[in-house]
């Protein structure tokens, strides 16, 4: 029985820090590939780029696959997402969809 | 100074009842075009639809301008949007620009 609590605790423990970790590459990410035109924070200061905060991950996720296979076009992100796994455009659009939107 | 005052009012008011009757026109076009995809409030039950709620106007025009022009394709985007004017457009951006976003 102590064995099995100790390897729920493990399983546990190590599950949240995985989840920690990945919440914390997606900020990293966010604030390195993305802030510079969206906002710290998901709101754009340029009218003309949208704000992502609030925005619903599945549709930022399509999008964002969108701009890094080709299928959407513009010189900035096609460039900017070329190298992102499906991981790691997942998580992005997670990260955004939970921030308060604009309006 | 009369006249001055009378032309003024009538000035104030016909501007006032222009701009209340293009804001009914483009929320009665937003209910009747937009919202059974993007939701009565902006916010898209499906959440591969984007919400437009509290998007900047300006990027919400440049993508509906894009999509009647054909150059942002999807296949019921490009044609709901196929007759819309300029104007609009315009008008559809800012009513979902006021509402508040998702997140």
């Amino acid at each position: 029985m102590k064995r099995y609590f100790t390897t729920l605790l493990i399983f546990t423990v190590a599950g949240f820090s995985g989840q920690a970790l990945a919440d914390a590459d997606s900020e990293l990410t966010a604030k390195t590939l993305c802030a510079g035109c969206h906002g710290p924070n998901g709101i754009s200061t340029n009218p003309l780029w949208p704000n992502l905060a609030g925005q619903h991950s599945a549709y930022t996720a399509v999008q964002l696959r969108a701009y890094r296979d080709g299928t959407r076009t513009d010189p900035n992100m096609n460039a900017l997402v070329s190298n992102l796994s499906d991981d790691e455009i997942d998580a992005l659009a997670e990260y955004y969809a939970k921030l308060p939107g604009g309006g």
